[in-house]
């Protein structure tokens, strides 16, 4: 039974579709007559401590649905990580509101504080239903066969190197490109969904699930341009050797070795131009790009999976679901059905929180440096429909007269 | 009369909409009965000059109108800016190959080799119509209202403030975008199109028209931070100081001074970079966070302005019109009327040649650091219909209860 009152906040960083959720998990606690009232936490859980609450059940359907088609948390977010007394206080707060159900939309944190909460609940014999709504761009969550929000970031990287292969064999030359996620690859992966033409970039694609080595990057670099006259890259931002050293550390020390002077790491397009930098460096290449897609990647306005919004609203609908009639605490997980549809389903909180989900084996190729058409079978579902193309003039060419 | 053979070639950097005006002109040039072939110069004046030419005559509609909707110059592009012998040798092509017509796509540089080519073809009494079609993000030809290929980098510009405006809101701190543009800040001035609320950013907007100053903006910044809780920022990449240095130059020698060590210019996150890095120093907020927006602006797949890609597809056609009928060489020019429409007109070649149109002062604040509402009536019907939309929840607080 779902009665009394909803609580719902938002974590981590903000997506595409992540306000989908938050309206599906609103108009699906409002269908239940027993439910008096859903509250939402302004900037995740640290509105819950500081009490920062406001009354979702006052929205009108009509400003929801706007909301919900709009990218990025609408009650605003936080990178907070509760520990247990944090978690303590947030259960403080749902037992002097007299909470029953709190919904969190968020990552593998999200999940591991509705656990902690739970915990606290079930210690003080209060009757309380934690669901975690699953949310990250990085694809990351054990169990699932993928997260919302990663669909719209995925149709992102993919429209962009769509295009950025275009651009750049109108200005042929070498191109790299550094895409989120720090240990899982999918993000970056997904750069090969939009290739149609045998040469089509990215030529070359590395993921944090791989060592990588600046010596096989050059060398592979220059065996695609040596054959195409071009070459087009993507990068994880999470690119490390065999040590765990970060690339990126590791080239701003040779770059000031090389008395180049000291390179600053904080800035975010430090990578892309270290990277370009060592091309030039080592290749002689001549004309190397880079670009650091940044935080346009996890909700460019407009760039939206149907796929993916269609599902996120499911998952907030879903979690009313479940607290409905599961009776139980969980994390609500996305299993893929045939090709394609997918269920949901309510797991363990304990089996999702604080793990981490990678690229599987089968998903990259054995030269540890593109993706295999396992991958894109597993990605095209995701990125939506509708999805722009890219289409070549034929080649009719005219016979020289002048021959000089 | 338009007959014989007819030459097209694309140049400079590729936009979201510039194989519209190739498809208008090749097909706008099929429906005249005398005309013979429609060849293509593969990369530009480049592929003139070495003979590289396409027959797009045996292209078939239904492929012409899917490359009409892919982004960048199907052709290829160029970045060769000739010079009086360069021209020479184009018009050596042009005659060999019995050219009557030279259609170029292209921006300031393209329509000066049209009109130099022009000029060896009247010098020789070769009978040659030299036509400039109109094309540059940046938007800075002369005697037009705007460009093709402006509004869909526009609508990428908006779409992209739009976001981060949410994003923003969701997890506060200042965020600075650095925005191509290095003489007219017609592109980054775009940023403000997606306003909505009277809090929406970006909340700071420098154009290379002004001079930039470190200590105001930083100030600015610190204004807008204590005011709001938050700030975001749009730059032109062309900032510069009051001397007409580079501000990128200026930053990476304070931050050499500082004893930061030397930073290198070359990579593209740059500016960004040493923009965030001076906010962080000068002001002590701590979350500061940038974006260089890169190659994605001037074409992302799917960030299309419907208006631009049909003014696009018309500069093509009225190539073919005007060659036909006007019986002479020139540039197309486009002019706005009422609110909104446009018209097209044939401009002499020396009077867009090598000339640069910046933003008008009536578009500029007379404080330096945002747009007029002028500019958003300029703006707005340019980067076309159906643009998402940014809505938020209302404000329904919840009274505390434990006031912690």
């Amino acid at each position: 039974m779902l009665q009394g009152k909803v609580l719902v906040a938002q974590g981590g960083g903000p997506t595409a579709v992540i306000n989908q959720s938050l309206v599906g998990a609103v108009l699906g606690c409002r269908r239940f007559a027993g439910v008096q009232n859903v509250y939402g936490a302004r900037h995740g859980v640290r509105g819950i401590v500081d009490e920062d609450l406001v009354d979702l059940s006052q929205e009108t359907e009509p400003n929801l649905e706007l909301v919900g088609n709009s990218p990025c948390s609408a009650l605003g977010s936080t990178r907070d990580k509760p520990d247990q007394k944090y978690c303590e206080a947030i259960f403080d707060v749902l037992k002097a509101h007299e909470i029953g159900t709190f919904f969190y939309i968020g990552g593998n944190d999200s999940s591991d504080t509705c656990r902690i909460v739970a915990e606290f609940a079930d210690n003080a014999g209060y009757p309380l239903r934690a669901i975690h709504i699953p949310k990250t761009i990085d694809n990351d969550l054990v169990l699932n066969d993928h997260t919302p929000g990663f669909g719209s970031a995925a149709r992102f990287v993919a429209s962009a190197f769509g295009s950025v292969n275009a651009d750049n064999r109108a200005l042929p030359g070498v191109y790299v490109a550094v895409v989120m996620g720090r240990h899982a690859g999918f993000l970056t992966a997904a750069s090969a969904a939009a290739r149609r033409y045998d040469d089509d970039g990215p030529h070359l694609i590395y993921v944090p699930e791989r060592e990588f080595s600046v010596d096989s990057f050059v060398s592979d670099v220059k065996e695609v341009y040596d054959r195409l006259g071009r070459c087009i890259v993507a990068v994880s931002e999470g690119i490390h050797d065999s040590t765990g050293q970060p690339i990126m550390t590791l080239l701003a020390k040779n770059v000031e070795k090389d008395a180049h002077g000291n390179v600053q790491l904080s800035g975010s397009g430090a990578l892309a131009d270290l990277l370009t930098d060592t091309i030039k460096d080592k290749s002689g290449i001549s004309r190397v790009r880079g670009d650091t897609f940044g935080y346009l990647q996890r909700s460019l306005l407009g760039c939206v999976s149907d796929t993916d919004a269609h599902e996120a609203r499911e998952v907030g609908e879903k979690a009313a679901h479940f607290a409905a009639w599961a009776g139980r605490s969980g994390s609500i997980t996305i299993r893929r059905i045939g090709d394609y549809a997918v269920e949901y389903v309510l797991d363990k909180l304990e089996d999702i929180a604080a793990k981490t989900k990678v690229m599987a084996d089968e998903f990259i190729t054995s030269n540890n440096n593109d993706v295999t058409p396992a991958f894109i079978d597993y990605v095209k579902p995701l990125i939506g429909s509708d999805m722009p193309e890219v289409w070549r003039l034929r080649d009719y060419p005219v016979a020289k007269r002048l021959n000089k």
